[in-house]
């Protein structure tokens, strides 16, 4: 209940501090005599992982995966899937100014407040170092989900003020970019303004749109775990996120039911998309279409007033190694929650087939 | 599993289908010798009840709350409080041509491929009508939460394009107008619209604010079970929701971190509050504000086509009462999901304190 | 959390106190599409009802089954199955003296300690008319279990001193005399003694022991919440349950594993089934077989010395109607946490089919 | 769901096979800011591990505690507590006679059912290696308890026949045996036996008796999650345990009611305590009190008939190293399973305070 775990059928269970000896987590319910591809999932790993461009912090993590329990002789054996990435390159005694100061819109107050005693070193467990775990355990399901033909892939579609229209579920597309947005040109300018960003010494917001493919009519539950609420609980739970919405979303708000009612194909497809895939809180076969939007990195490069925890004004000075934008190291954390969801709620369904 | 509970410490579980005997819950968990004002808890319930003003449905349903467990004596025992409402003005003979048929934008479709058989009559499981369990519930959660210094107020503040910029945790004010808005010229406005779409036969979307004061800094869980995760996660269980963003919501997106940052002043409160109250997916003491999108009412006062279970194209006639905007009666839903969010993470800090 | 719910993917949460307006529950997770025989579900409350014979209590309480949803036009449509049965023979009046009283290994004490506030007429929530509900649910479970093959037949092996070791799964056999012991000659022997016991105003203890039949190879999980575990957890729930064992249980203590490891058939079956059906906490096919060690009721038409509220030395009248052993009607109870235990289990095993 | 996970508030997933890299488990919910003695944490580990005395198992397994996370500068963080014991002497060659075996009364029939692909080498997941993992959480629970003044002992009560009724919960006076009894005499009886049947090559079952003082009034929840269910629940998920009773237990079967109640004294505490501390399932404050049955440990050095895969007869040779006894191993895994009810319970309480 402290909110460590995920899922129902299968459950993630996630740990470590961003500065501790490991994060990892166990995975739990994942189907057994299932042939797991480690360096896919590793490969997935490395989406998320810092250093991987211009564009990302510098901070090199090598973020490999080491698994534990769960799988033998190349196959799952249907008991826990336990794994751990080490933290390497925790230069710790960059973080030591912080024991005291409460940074602003990061979590000291908070946890401050909360726990009493905190590990403060490079955020500890409000850390995103942790969404790590979330990518190698979705990267897990994604294989799962895979075999039963369905696909998830996010994408950036907003940076800045700076969006696309471009639709993509074409992976090689997405990263073609290091911003992984699939329009070209728009990546190219996205690219700019992260740039131009990081040399002021500031950050942007960002947005992600994911697809999922192939879910069969069925997946979610009637009244408070609709498959739309578990999809928003699963990327709420995402640092930095700040929206989420689906099919149409906020644009609803400004429509008519004859312009947003998704009418029938005879196959039963529709055809609009307005429900983003998702009727009664029930999947109905078409794509499932989510946009999440992410908030400004916290973590500055510039000078910034505070307070510490005796609540005298202090200067916060802008160190350290941060990304300048979430969103293109965000995609696989989004893939990853949405896999997670979608895997449960497949095995749920399955129960009653 | 099954999706009809809700909670951790508290927990509320529903039942009912729009024309069976009655819905009703199970309030588990909710703590013992508390005074309970159950005249409150219905006044609640009648700010959902359809039929309450020209701009609503005219279904008269009473909505009378009926109380079987958990009080006695006028207080509460910290057993299961069970209530239900019975299910009176049902003219289940409006339904009968639904039997067969899908409607547009509806559960039918998905919950005949779920279940194999249902309840078509009025939505059933399906209805918004389950909404009014979560309210009572919620009236319990917010009688409890007021004794410890928290109010949850919700307002309409989007209705088709019309929009207000007014907050307002005034009751008396939201409620002067049938529209819920608390700002009285956009009310007018906002009111004009629906009438006119309801004269058209049509629908219209909506929006609805959320502010939730006096939560102690605290509440909420690191990882997966954020305050807004969960905040997310109850308030996409609603019916024809389909966006949710907190404080600076999708406005995050193009903002920079230097303009986003919420800066401290020295009691710890802070300047600005684009955190929306939750630091780290843990309250901060600033006010929680949150926004929801509504779709338009997919029941239409029109004829429109759609197809049956055996996938032949039909025409659907517009008949029965229904609302032509949705966001007026949402208004104390939203109110009681937050409730029941913030009820339940009150109880989960004080186990630790 | 709050303990009134059970079960993971088919959930029972039940309500009511003994004198207050009805008791209840909501079975959640249940098959859709399935045809009910409710019947049946209100004859399995009859085998529990009060006043059925001359050795239970004289309480006349017709335990009327009402469903309010859940059902349609005889078929289950996957949705929660809610249902109540109302007080009716609730003489409150018998119970005013216990206002302040704590009866002797009664629940009084601890409810005083736990709530501050709670119903004392009849025990309240601590009244073992709440297992009403669990009998009304169980039954659902079994008619679904049925359908699988999967047959629970509980009787009664001991009361005081009187034993037998004869086994049956056979329920008219079983209910062929009041007492539910399958061996008429010991079913005698066990009625004398219950009503000598129930001259002197006394009560007297006994023993139910359960058989599973046709569980397939598979059912439990391996941990925590192995199959054993469930079911000790389910049957020590039940009202003055002191004990229970598995398979060979207590015995294996004096055993060796030379004599007690069960020897295979060339078939996977076992010449001996000291495991009781259970092999790592996971079902093998073979019958699962449990006993449970009830205490006598602690209710006594006797004078008792006892405490109130304050402190004060009071003396307890022996009033009200009570069964002076609980054991025959405590037999269709184990049945329906059972079946609540292996019906869950079953859908948890079909969702890796 | 899968069962790797127990308890509520705080919360243990638990991981790893007996011949794998590692085991280890995750504590979730544990309080932040208690400072945690990590010696004794091992301490209690090393009463469980084998090779302690001459009647256990030889295996040398260091079973050396590594903590990953949720501990900063020697307290805990709130955050999750990560640990891993390494797998060191697993001498893998010694099983591979058992990949296609099924060894009688072992998990090896019932996981190939179940997954279809089993890490066979040492029992995998099925080993009872895995409630180390159960002893170290345990430790950390108990260290919170005592601090609460909660102090959680269990002693071997029964080896085959031979049986105490010395009561101790004096740690030393417990642990002057290597049999785990405390009654001098029959220690030396039952570690005679124990020596004489591992010398024929035979295994023997074995009782233990646990002892919980210092309880507050209230913990346990009153119908489901009563305290004595849950803790049924806790013992009956470790290796080997064929019965549960608290109290009086079986003995109540025969017992009458005035016999059984336990009359109160003037401040509340009973004057006995068959109830064993648990009333309406909820504590009283009086020792809470429960015995437990082992079975002997199914691996026996002789030879036995079993069957393979293939359903051919085979003929298993005694190998390897075992325990010819399971219970002064298990004396600290009982205690853990224990500490874990009671601090999740205690916390559940402290939300209501």
């Amino acid at each position: 209940m402290a909110g460590s775990s995920f899922g129902k059928i299968i459950t993630l269970t996630t740990f470590g501090e961003s500065h501790g000896e490991a994060i990892g987590g166990i995975l739990d319910g994942f189907p057994g005599n299932f042939p797991i591809d480690i360096p896919a999932v590793q490969q997935q790993l490395n989406r998320r992982k810092p250093g991987q461009s211009k564009i990302t912090t510098q901070r090199k993590e090598e973020d490999q995966l080491e698994v534990l329990s769960g799988i033998f002789e190349g196959k799952t054996t249907g008991t826990p899937i336990a794994f751990i990435v080490k933290n390497k390159d925790a230069r710790s005694k960059d973080y030591s100014h912080l024991e005291t100061a409460f940074r602003p819109s990061h979590a000291d107050f908070t946890y401050h407040h909360k726990y009493g005693h905190y590990d403060y070193r490079g955020g500890g467990r409000s850390s995103a170092r942790e969404t790590a775990v979330r990518v190698a355990a979705g990267a897990f399901c994604q294989q799962f989900l895979a075999s039963k033909g369905i696909e998830i892939n996010a994408f950036v579609d907003q940076v800045g003020t700076i969006k696309t229209s471009v639709v993509s579920t074409n992976k090689a597309e997405i990263d073609a970019s290091p911003v992984r947005c699939p329009d070209k040109k728009t990546a190219e300018k996205m690219q700019s303004l992260i740039e131009a960003t990081k040399k002021k010494g500031d950050t942007v917001g960002g947005a992600i749109k994911c697809i999922i493919t192939g879910v069969p009519a069925g997946l979610g539950e009637p009244v408070f775990d609709k498959l739309n609420a578990m999809l928003a609980h699963a990327v709420f739970s995402i640092n930095a996120v700040k929206g989420f919405e689906i099919g149409s979303g906020f644009d609803a708000i400004e429509m008519n039911g004859s312009a947003h009612n998704d009418l029938f194909n005879a196959d039963g497809t529709t055809k609009t998309n307005n429900s983003g895939g998702i009727q009664g809180g029930i999947s109905n076969r078409m794509p499932i279409i989510f946009r999440v939007a992410f908030k400004p990195v916290a973590t500055l490069l510039q000078k910034q007033p505070s307070i510490n925890k005796s609540g005298e004004e202090i200067t916060l000075e802008g160190k350290g190694r941060h990304d300048p934008c979430v969103v293109p190291r965000a995609v696989p954390i989004v893939e990853g929650m949405a896999a997670l969801v979608i895997a449960d709620f497949y095995l749920q369904w399955k129960a009653y087939q």
